[in-house]
């Protein structure tokens, strides 16, 4: 069954932030949460009267700071982040098929989708995926930069994203185009980078994208290893 | 129970579009859908497998234009839209009372909370309230022209929205500070302009804004009134 998250937007960074809720509990996820909306987010907690139980990194970002250090300190909450990405601080390093269990009865399964980050991981929910940068609406993350791999990426996507169920609502990480959400069976269909592609077409126009160093990459994946919080701090 | 519907923005004119869906059937429901935007709504509903049953409008908006009456166009759904509007071209006029049914078993019901224009409607949707601009996430929509009433729009607050369970989930029709969803106890205990505030001062306070008449006003009211149709076309 499809349960919606409700999804937060970072118009700066285009980041898109997802809070995870079931009618039967208080407790919330959060997932990708930006450094300057931290307020933002906990009056959403607030006004929806949720706690917030665990906070998800999807990866490591080079485009924008966390908030999960912040969260975790302002509400108890508890990180657990990709077990590849050197997030030191963090509670709980995700393997491939592990589990996060929070309310009653809800599990988040984990997805190794190496690829945009060597680390990089997927969510899947109550017919929800959440894709971080490994796969976009209509296109993908880059994979030039910090441990990224189109060989990598390609088979994440092909063989673990596209495995999943058709139906399969696809929250990504990032969104360029005003666009909200779309599913594993038209991504597999129509994806302008993935689908119908050989591996040896994606790495070839993967590395004729050229695209320029992200501005904050030097200051943004230092801090994102310390889930946002100044070192030392 | 909650069900969350998709939300969609326009960030010419901070207004939000939602998508509203359930597992077992694929029918939707769109609300406030804006012009410009017409392509990525049908490429939502197109990526999500839905087929649209209803266009429904909160009110003859002032500050941009619907693509009501392209979707319906295009996608054969009937248009259904506040009777007090003026909007002679849709297929349902509704009055307070009312109900829309798409589905197997969906009910919107239909709630007339006029203040901001007299025909203004809110719809209730499993747990869910889409106030369009009648209550905004700690806000309210402005009383001060097109058949506004501050006296009308706090009685359709206090009355009829803060009448709802505390812990309905409220999707405003526009938000300005990047806040995607509230709840109506939050809202009954903290709106800055509408809680713990008696009639005379809510209508002192709404007096007293001075706001610039809205740009798109005399272009945007007519069209909307033709479901964003060209007259005569």
């Amino acid at each position: 069954m499809h349960l919606n998250p409700i999804q937060l937007f970072d118009t700066e960074s285009s980041t898109f932030t997802y809070i995870l809720a079931v009618p039967e509990s208080t407790d919330a996820v959060i997932i990708d949460p930006v450094d300057r909306h931290w307020e933002r987010d906990l009056r959403h907690l607030e006004r929806l009267g949720l706690k917030l139980a665990w906070v998800l990194e999807t990866h490591a970002h080079a485009d924008h700071i966390t908030s999960a250090g912040k969260l975790r300190q302002l509400t108890g909450a508890k990180a657990a982040v990709p077990g590849g990405c050197g997030i030191a601080p963090a509670e709980t390093q995700l393997n491939d098929g592990d589990t996060v269990q929070f309310g009653s009865a809800e599990t988040i399964e984990v997805l190794h989708t190496p690829g945009h980050t060597a680390g990089s991981m997927s969510y899947v929910w109550h017919g929800n995926v959440f894709t971080g940068d490994t796969l976009l609406i209509d296109g993908c993350g880059r994979t030039d930069f910090q441990s990224g791999s189109a060989d990598a990426l390609y088979d994440s996507v092909t063989r673990k994203l596209f495995a999943l169920p058709d139906d399969t609502r696809m929250w990504p990480g990032h969104d360029y185009k005003g666009q909200s959400v779309s599913t594993i069976g038209w991504e597999k269909r129509h994806n302008s980078r993935l689908a119908n592609r050989s591996r040896e077409e994606f790495a070839k126009l993967m590395g004729e994208l050229k695209l320029p160093k992200p501005r904050l990459i030097d200051v943004a994946v230092p801090a994102n290893q310390n889930l946002g919080l100044p070192h030392g701090g």
